[in-house]
């Protein structure tokens, strides 16, 4: 049994703090659950009071005389650790800790969160919190809240979207637009300061909760980055939708997230990188996310990217052409079967995707639903969209066409029927219990099929998630390019032939052996940007030009960087056909290595046309990585040129990816340039930091 | 007084195949109008009856006493004719015929179509559709339609917001959904198949009438460019918003829009470049459109791009700033006096924009005016954003905080003030009632915030719009790459000096004048991608390589394109010294001559790194175009580099424009390359045709 599920399937739970006002915040919880009907054992804990809202109530929680396997803490953050004591004693499972003023007010806040963590860990606890908004589960009548949004008299709809934010008024403001929205939920939780149960574990917990078939997350920061992928990877793999809000992502969003939960936001960048690998998708609206957990729970997955577009409208067929195309959806032509047999149902139809029927269908509205089933019946598993104006509004005249929709869904269980139009809650009610999803806005409803599709095809190509276990001791401390090079050598990634020479005369003579045209290059570990200090010299055609580029760079660097430790100059053969590269690896301090490739020069810098890979990479992953930027055309062949050797290049990516896995000193590498030639690569300059 | 005034309000409206059933199509626009109170005199025509729906029904138009300003025509298509030679005789001034069947059938129903211009055209008649859904002008009880939208009882609500479309269907969504959003309308109109009145003379109209604020518009085609350019510069220029949506962009979509309304969807990025020059804004949902003319009406136009945010949760005010951040709005810090005030008003807010009241503020809403009111005092026209939860749902705890804010509106009435949170309608209509527009979503509060503050902008920077007519005809014909610079020398752009040789002999003669090293390239009319046949030589150093070369590309010639005319070889100097540009100009059907701007190469091929404005181009524009594309800061000094003269290559830019603009002949300018250097610039290569 998962060791959260005290947390949401609570048989027995304790209020600390329990107040007999149902409108105080110590008083809410109560009253949600005795209104909405909590099916497990209630007990208030309030030392002056024997009852409370008209139940028992006992002056601790050791008092209570039936196993409790939930405590909600809802007292001043003074009495707070004497409260978890009293929980320990008990042998609770799971406490909540609603109480605020621990780590979000400063150091001292944040020493005596860790103490009340240190207790919950000793007793074998696990805690929510503190400065949480509490926990929700509906379809058993927990609400161990004292959030507003369910004062409203009706208690959200059961259902099987889960919601796990971080914030608890990001919670409520999520809560209520999807319950408004007709969403309903299976848990919710906000997890506060994250002390100890942060959202990672809860969507682990959601992974294997049967309740629960979409989970939508929101965070701030996250402090364990293999816990989050492993969570987001298990609950993918068991065919569950994630959809992620990350926020803090501009300057004032971090600075704001900052304050708000006194943990620094991670680059944006590589939540996305993260978030894609594990299946997940990140929305940039809470209504984004709210419409596609709408779609996935009242319609179901895409099979494909393929869409049928029924319109009562020529001008709307067309925005949600465009808007399918824009999106990545294929609107294929249909095939002449079909046509042959849509011209019969409608003789004036264009026989067209999207099928405009024309407004002429006014008179006859049922004949839409025929031509749906016409294309249901001749396509194989493309998904069905009608859009029907705005008959939903007059639900007396709709009657018909309802109905003949609602057939033709039993008959096509399968496929993924989606209607829209502006409906009345109950018509929109009907279809939504049919299975059938309902949106207002033509373009929100292909966003949202479009980004289901997307997490589909993500959760196909998900790479396998692990964590390498082989750690090693750097032998090289790759302290100057040379050293960084050795490195890279020795673990079996091609690196230029060169060598240090420390005299002019060792200069000429490995030039001769090396053969002109030769690069000369100073070699110190306190100059990072050689060429800023003029420190590389290229093309050397002769030993003369060797002789005088040996004293040439040594004066340089005196000259610009006096105290500069000189090892001496790295001569080796100039090369230069072939396709520049840059390929590094960057350790997050939350998620670890990170790979990036690029091309060289403009192409990263002025159009960031980097790509970004989480590590270990396999082959599949590193090539997809390539194809990811849009330099990588001019590897393969770029008008008419030889395509280059790719597959050399997966192999130094892989291999980077691996050196970055068995060292964890390594900070990050960076090979800039990597030249990828018609046969091989070659690294020819690299910067290791450790 | 605008021709179509007698379109909108119209003070005698004829009804030509008026039904007695109100349920019927041409029942409907007297039913309409009888139950929401026409402002004029309405009568039915019917030959058949002498009253309809209660009122006198006339035999014709003809036989109607009075005048008649507006006659709708609701008869078969093939009665079309003989009831607009009716409206001619009685001299109408506007007719709008819905009937379908025209244009949209096929050549037969467009040779019609035309044939009913002619009838309108000779009686002075304006004529909307065929094919139209109608017109509407909720103020006046103009409800021209037989639109099924207006059926559910309530007439939409009058407002300061225009809704023109070519779709009638469109047209419909658009109006429902504007409608159920609390957006009134002035004027709508569905154009139909656009015979004569299209949506650009709609918004002529509009830009100078009293009624309409905000002008939403929707388009699948245009067929006079100009026109559009002028009307939506007019509305611009009369501070009236144009928000507009432009179907039809992608495959899928352009062939169904060629089906649905016979004219060929234009060039999607000469759109964008259009909608952008206009100060329109190009929406792509009804959602979004809707969005932000509600923010306009209901509120105002921002004054700047700075927002102060005011939020009871922490993770939406770091979401807002995200979003704000991300669509180009300014979240600036407070200053030292506002944080000291603000910490006066609430001891334990956080100081910072977004500021976090955080969800003590419960306890006492009013505080969250407090803080607003704070903010508004010590900025100068920032707007505010305020999130205030679900609060809008629980009216009556909401009462003090919804006075409050109705009272800081009043105090502070032109700065923009919107409140974000999702709210009953009553709570909704008060705030919008004093100025406050509500959204539910934050994003999209911000979006539509956004999307005001690019219409200012787009605004300040309107080009000024002019069409030239001084126009030439080509005194040299560009038909080889010779001609086309000649041309371009003529026109003053700076050409490569080059010489056409008919021998080797002269060839030489000419690379020893130019001096080496020399380019050498075949000319012929019939050869234009030179070096597909290898017929360019780059850096001949020598009069041998010179004489050689010539003979190595006539022999090239020969052998891959026997029937090419040769007409010798051009020699210039080889000049590599700066970066490659590519200037370009392209005459687009609809909208003229468009210039467009990249750097050479991968770039614009790979990156699609390439800009586009409409002639004629000033100074201003042409430089706003080189700082469009993200090579351009290859030009300004990349990595230390001096940087190149951009003045010189303004000037080739408006010199291609003037030369598009004088020479109607010329279909495409392709200067590619035009060398930017430290000094000056130099067209290489130039292909025009005509």
């Amino acid at each position: 049994m998962h060791d959260l599920d005290a947390l949401f399937n609570p048989q027995s739970l304790a209020i600390v703090g329990a107040s007999s006002d149902p409108k105080k915040l110590s008083g809410r919880a109560i009253h949600y659950m005795k209104t909405y009907g909590f099916k497990g054992k209630l007990y208030p804990v309030n030392p002056s009071s024997p009852e409370i809202q008209g139940l028992t109530a006992y002056p601790s929680v050791s008092a209570i005389p039936g196993p409790v396997d939930q405590a909600v803490i809802i007292v001043p953050s003074t009495r707070v650790e004497e409260s978890l004591r009293d929980c320990a004693k008990k042998g609770v499972k799971v406490v909540q800790v609603l109480s605020s003023g621990f780590g979000e007010m400063g150091p001292e806040g944040k020493a005596a969160q860790d103490h009340l963590v240190e207790i919950a860990r000793q007793a074998g606890m696990r805690m929510v919190g503190p400065n949480s908004l509490g926990a929700l589960s509906p379809s058993n009548g927990l609400f161990a809240t004292f959030s507003t949004s369910f004062a409203r008299g009706a208690a959200p709809k059961p259902g099987k979207v889960a919601f796990i934010t971080q914030s608890g008024a990001f919670g409520s403001c999520t809560y209520v637009m999807a319950d408004l929205r007709g969403v309903g939920m299976s848990r919710t939780l906000a997890t506060g300061n994250e002390a100890d149960v942060d959202v990672a574990h809860c969507i682990d917990f959601l992974a294997q909760d049967p309740e629960t078939e979409v989970i939508c997350a929101s965070m701030e920061s996250c402090r364990n980055g293999d816990q989050l992928r492993a969570a987001i990877n298990k609950a993918s793999s068991a065919g569950k939708a994630v959809i992620m809000m990350k926020v803090g992502t501009s300057e004032a969003g971090a600075a704001a997230a900052a304050t708000h939960t006194g943990s620094l936001a991670g680059d944006d960048r590589v939540y996305d990188t993260i978030l894609r690998e594990t299946g997940a998708w990140r929305a940039r609206s809470i209504e984004e996310m709210v419409d596609i957990a709408y779609l996935l729970v009242n319609g179901r997955m895409p099979a494909n990217n393929k869409l049928s577009l029924v319109t009562v409208s020529g001008g709307i067929g067309i925005l949600m052409a465009d808007d399918g195309a824009r999106m990545g959806l294929e609107i294929k032509p249909f095939s002449q079967a079909l046509i042959d047999q849509l011209a019969v149902v409608l003789p004036y139809g264009a026989g067209r995707n999207p099928y405009d029927t024309t407004a002429q269908v006014a008179t006859n509205p049922q004949l839409v639903v025929d031509v749906g089933q016409c294309i249901l019946q001749h396509t194989t598993d493309d998904a069905l969209v009608f859009y029907l104006a705005n008959n939903g509004l007059a639900p007396l005249v709709f009657r018909d066409t309802l109905d003949a929709l609602l057939k033709l869904k039993a008959a096509y269980k399968d496929r993924l029927v989606v209607v829209i139009m502006p409906s009345e809650a109950g018509v929109r009610a009907e279809l939504e219990g049919a299975g059938i999803p309902v949106y207002e806005d033509p373009t929100r409803a292909i966003a949202a099929i479009s980004a289901a599709c997307q997490i589909r095809q993500r959760r196909e190509r998900m790479p396998t998630f692990s964590i390498s276990n082989q750690k090693s001791k750097l032998a090289i401390h790759p302290s100057d390019e040379s050293k960084a090079k050795q490195l890279l050598r020795q673990e079996g990634i091609p690196v230029i032939e060169e060598r240090v020479c420390l005299t002019a005369k060792e200069a000429v003579q490995a030039a001769n052996e090396f053969g002109y045209p030769i690069v000369a290059k100073i070699l110190s570990p306190d100059i990072q940007h050689k060429t800023e200090i003029g420190g590389v010299l290229l093309g050397l055609s002769n030993s003369t030009e060797v002789e005088k580029g040996f004293e040439t760079l040594i004066q340089r660097a005196k000259t610009a960087k006096p105290d500069a430790r000189l090892e001496g100059v790295l001569i080796s053969r100039m090369v230069n056909k072939g396709v520049e590269t840059l390929v590094g690896m960057h350790r997050d301090p939350v998620f670890g290595p990170m790979i990036m490739f690029g091309l060289g020069g403009i192409m990263v810098e002025l159009f960031k046309d980097v790509a970004m890979a989480s590590a270990p990479l396999d082959k599949a992953s590193a090539h997809q990585l390539i194809d990811s930027v849009k330099g990588a055309a001019l590897l393969k062949g770029w008008r008419g040129s030889e395509p280059l050797d790719c597959d050399a290049l997966v192999d130094v990516l892989c291999k980077i990816s691996e050196t970055a896995c068995k060292y964890p000193e390594i900070q990050s590498i960076d090979i800039n340039p990597l030249l990828v030639q018609k046969s091989g690569v070659v690294a020819l300059d690299a910067v290791i930091s450790v």
